[in-house]
């Protein structure tokens, strides 16, 4: 739970390979590495008085329980790309259900657009709103959607 | 095709039923009207040196038009929120892949989040990006993420 | 909105190819035409004091704005055979939900005893009740009934 | 079969469950019982020098039976709410093809816009006619509209 | 109804972005406009005696209509290529059916050899015949059938 | 169980709507009526020194109740033709894998020569043999095939 | 409804074929039969200060009959093994929903560990829980667990 | 075309892998092999004054040949085992629709017990009747019956 | 490879079932005989300085073999009328991507506006072009547009 | 593998998020933790001479593992509730399949009555049993009946 | 049957198209024959004393009667290459299932890797092992696996 | 990255369960262990020059992070046995395509010869080989191809 006068703070996760970004098929992903993506959310949040932590995990448990320990840890909200996991686990869209704090869907590029199995995504059941596309700016766009948002339903 | 030194226009499409936004079920939909949403989008355009028009129409006919021309219109992107179109339209997702030039999907609410028949989209698969269920600003991050791709790409 | 003391208003709405009724296989669709429906409808509205607006058209987007329209434009319900639409259209569905007013859906035929792709009907989903394969007198029924559900429900 | 100069004889059907009508889940249902609908059609009839014979059961097998043997018991047409059999009975599909006199489908509720399952009936592909979603009043319109068409078929 | 003596008339229908046509994408779908692609079904017409009459249109309404007064404005058939409609249109599978003058599918590309939702097409269903991935010449190969097809069958 | 020396007996089981065949659509079902065919199946039965038992009844009930108690019953095998149930219940493919004597599927008609639901057989899972088809003949046949397995088999 | 100071009446309900347990196909489904069940959940219920009434019937109306009277009757809740109708019955499906009592549904077997058919049960989505696979156990579990469940919630 | 006076005769066609009947897996085929089958039928025409004429190839195109030519040879109609084909061979069903004689499907087993691949049968919607599952006596039956059809219709 | 000044030679191919065209079901498939379509074609292609070879078989691998063998022999391209293969064999799709010269498909009848199995085409993926429901014509339709394709690429 | 004499082990294991029990959303999970349910569950274990241990893990592997292990750990059977994973998991049904020990599925929630994603359970092809939907009481009757079940057995 | 001390034979089969290897589409099938794949087979059977027999049809006929005969000609194993008839012929899983003799399925390409209708293999249910994607090695360790398994399991 | 002059080193990676191989159900799986197999793979190799590194896990996060590192660990291919992830991991077919190295697809049984869901293979889409059903001697094939492979492209 957030302390009163504390700087509103946002979980920003990442899932399987997207620790590659940036090293492998640069045609498709760009050539903005993961920490360089942190690095610039930082500076935006910075911008606008709020912080964020940035974390990685090929693991869905250990998504799972970022998920699960975020509000008790103090963040207002969370921004999740699962990456492939967005296809397949029930288990994140339980615990985005379960986070207590709003969860943004965010991916660097337009899965619809790829393979039919990755047009199925369990966590947008959940999430309230989605940014993709765009690359590294998915994550800032999200960003900046999540801090507006924060700030209209008054919890930021 | 914009000429130089002139600003950079974007074309912003709603489709059918979105002139109801802000007079029917505002639990869902919230309390926007679709008009005090263009003028919020002509508010950040502005600020940014660019410039938008704004359209509506319940016709797939007329979406299909304004697409296939926008680029003669001297747009340098389109922001298409095709409603229940998104669902159906493969005429739409013809005119996206024709239109010459790039194309943000856009959605108030989260689709997906709705009926099954709601997670299926078209055009999903010609826009390179997407942002939904912000409300009203999911137009205002399309714009801006548009803004930035189209200085990336040296379009604008 | 209907004003007190007024007659109550029922909109009328027929769409894609129902023009032709009476003058194509009339073995299917019977002899008689769309005008004289619209004129059987008129003088039962007459006998109970009410009215109807008839209109067709074999746009959707036509329809979607008729319905949209329907409560400000005075009508306390409609009546809605969308023909061919009923079995493609979300925008449909999604015009009734956000009409304000009662909706019944219409059929000539019994569309779910014709090819399997007419058994599928998205307006059903959010009409309130449907009368279907009594040819002309669909329409007639279908007024009957609305004009007593308005009544038992104190709209009319 | 009839006998000359005899009242018009429709006989109404009503499958599983029906007799809890206006016993359980009036929100859904509405407060009318299945005794207060009989008596209703039975007036209704009467005013048109009509009558009516009203049964109910739960076994797929009397309603089977009773369409079998409407013919010949001197039946001119049957209304039939086949209930939850509505979706799941090819052996209603049978008998209705089988009776020898027309049927009409008759449902309290509107069945499609229930869970998916309720969106198939196969009894609709034999029935020449449907009434749905008006409550009580369904079974009211769907007589109305069986004497109607059997007075224009030279049936009745 | 065409007039004894008189040329035999065809009717010419393009569907959604066909209008773009030699201006987009010219790898797929060729150089030729649609003007042109006119242009040239008029001087085979010429040659055989006969008239075309070519329209296009994004609306499906548009082109319902269309077909439904083709045969009252006296054409003896129908050339239709409907676009992304073919795939998606039961109206327009319901227009060819009452038709009244027999109607040929006609395609630039072949549907078929590229996304599987171009695979169903529902004029199909109706149409007599169909020629598709001759590029422009698929218009001329079916005017010369539908020419021959009229003769043989005397309506012509 | 059948005592030594004593005649073969067989049990012939009709569902849904066979009581009415001789009676209703002789062009589908011939003339034949059920009380004719039993009165076949016991001539045959006899010429070959065995006997038959023939029911009819259209509640799923009743049939699985009389295949439960076949064997107890004395009888040594079961023509089945479960008519509509054919497709739907699983309780009767439960009832002839628990009964404990051979059972063989009829079918008056071809069934999968007709409605596409009528393809799926759950009995055919269970029952050893089946004959469709030859009208009539088709509980001859199947007795004869019957009575030869038993002999073969050495049950009879 | 029960009576202050009386026991606690539950109700146990078997379906088709069920009657066969113990007497057929022991390696499935054991060696103890219907009665000796109904005898144990007795005894169980005696220690309890409850008591059980217990029903066995081939025929989908009549369950369906027991578990809409089953309220009417005094029972607090039902245990209902369904047996082959679990997979099909919309109708028991919609008794459980009317029933005003819980239902806890009970299997022998595990029927999801045998043919895919058995993997749908439409009462599960009423029932408030289940046990299967303890063989004849399940029944017990079932019934302690009701009992726990309703002394938790006060109805017992 | 058969001559006034001479025996009717009957073709017997068997596809592929049945020549290895009574060789291979005798547990599931039984010992009969193939050549027995077609001497046993010899003798059950012979009693009834007709004639056999039988045929076995794992070619597809031989089957669809015989079948072709099949009335031309004189033969009154076919028996058909077409083995795996049966459940994928729409070309054996266009043979079939085409044969201008009577076909009756036969199976040595029962298909639909074995993989479910094996319950989709494309001959079946033109042969007028099947039997299957009493292993070599399936193609004696379908000879009587087809004696028995063939007498009946006045063909043979 | 055809030789320099060697006329254009078109390879016509015509499988299962086609060698019965104009001797059964006339009111489907016409009058016409496959050699009397094989003379038409002759004498299309000597008007245009071209030749034919036509060559019919109800074998999937005879189709192959010349489909492969196409090129080699001196064929600048195919007509392929799959007849009932068209719908079930990867063979032939294999065949006519390697094929190295144009195929276009060809059929007498609108297969798609008859069984829903006709409507699944494999050999349409990887045909450049196709005509179909012309009759005889189809297959002259083709011809005229192979041989205008092969001029316009060059190949002819 | 368990010493004799020894007190019989039970593995308990609860998958993704069930750590989050009695935190959130307590109307349907209620308000017990799982820290509650695991001593009810030890206090139940010790009544019956057995003992229990507990364990949580939002990993697939780490429950593979636990598994695979329990019996040489000397666990005489298991109780898995796996959360999100029992929907999707392969590799726990071959966990379960390989663990040589019975296991018995566990829910807290009747999921079959939620989304239909979660009516699809892999480790119910494997468990020999389940107990769903009374809350935590369904820890303590699956392990109940898991004592009694290995009592039966011997294995106790 | 193998003769004591004779060498051990494997039979090597090829189906459609596969003829064509090295001649079309090098980027995908490689420039290696089939001719020179059967004498590298030949060189790694005789490195090991052992013997192949190579054939290759494009008839599924062919192919399944050298299946039917391996065993009688003296093989010990078969390798198939089914090529597309892997996609879609029982025929082929029939022979394989009747062989007695096992069978190693074959692939050139990774079929999984390309078209979905690829991905579906009927001869992989009865074939023990599968080799693919090596290009002609796939053969090489084939041959090598079978040959190991032949001598693990004393058949060679 | 290798350095020029070392060994080719591959690395070897198994997932969910296979460390319970040769412990567990020997009729199924062999006698052979994991640790059995992979010192066999040692041999194999040193045989060749070449090196393998073997890893075991159950934890898709595990083998993800595996295959993304090792390129970067110097490994020059990946041999991937993924077990029941094969069937449902999207992660590890982007691990695989994001490799940078080939990846050969292991199995020690047939998966397509069990259950439905094991025919589905995701990381088959991107393995350039694949070898199956021969039990511990496909990780030796496998390895082979993968060293001849390597030694082909010049890789090693």
């Amino acid at each position: 739970m957030r302390k009163p006068g504390a700087a509103v703070r946002v979980l920003v996760l990442s899932g399987p390979n997207l620790d590659r970004l940036g090293k492998r098929e640069p045609h498709i992903y760009g050539f903005v590495t993961l920490a360089e993506i942190h690095a610039g959310l930082e500076a935006v949040a910075a911008e606008r008085g709020a912080e964020v932590v940035c974390r990685q995990s090929a693991h869905e448990g250990d998504l799972i329980g970022w998920i699960g320990a975020a509000q008790e840890e103090g963040f207002s909200g969370v921004l999740l790309n699962a990456g492939s996991l967005t296809h397949t686990s029930i288990g994140l869209l339980d615990a985005v259900r379960l986070a207590g704090v709003p969860v943004v869907e965010i991916h660097i590029s337009q899965p619809e657009a790829r393979e039919p199995f990755r047009r199925r995504s369990y966590v947008s059941r959940a999430c309230f709103a989605k940014v993709t596309g765009f690359g590294a700016l998915s994550y800032e766009l999200g960003l900046v959607g999540m801090l507006r948002h924060l700030a209209q339903s008054g919890t930021a």
